[in-house]
């Protein structure tokens, strides 16, 4: 069976992210001055093939801590979307 | 009040995303066969501060399609995460 996942990928909290900072600083020149605690980071959207769901999330949650994310620096957040049409 | 979102850029399906591709053609490489429809988008996270959430909701709206992302090529998903502690 096909699952959905989105993996999102962010910089921990603590951590400089200028992405976001320079995206905060612009949104008070665009008007926008109620805006705050702006971060960026990655939004990654996959099929994963497995027998069950608890399966399929297992492995991406590996391949997350292996190769979407660094763990040091990084947070992710893993959500099964949906069962992806075969 | 403050309400916090999550803001999902992805390029529009059809379109070609090179970084999801690479990521796709990485994973066989590392022991992950079962993987298919890698894409691979922004993920931003922020604090809106407004009277209620159908405001907030359309200003974010509002920020993506003519800031955070491009209307043209882009699509976006944005999520009312929690209301975020005062």
């Amino acid at each position: 069976m096909r699952f959905r996942f989105d993996v999102l990928v962010s910089l921990k909290e603590g951590l400089l992210d200028p992405q976001g900072k320079a995206v905060q600083q612009a949104l008070p020149v665009l008007g926008w001055d109620n805006v705050t605690d702006v971060r960026v980071g990655k939004y990654i959207d996959l099929v994963v093939d497995a027998d069950d769901s608890g399966v399929a999330l297992d492995q991406v949650r590996d391949m997350a801590d292996r190769f979407l994310a660094n763990p040091v620096i990084e947070e992710v957040q893993i959500e099964l979307r949906k069962e992806a049409p075969e």
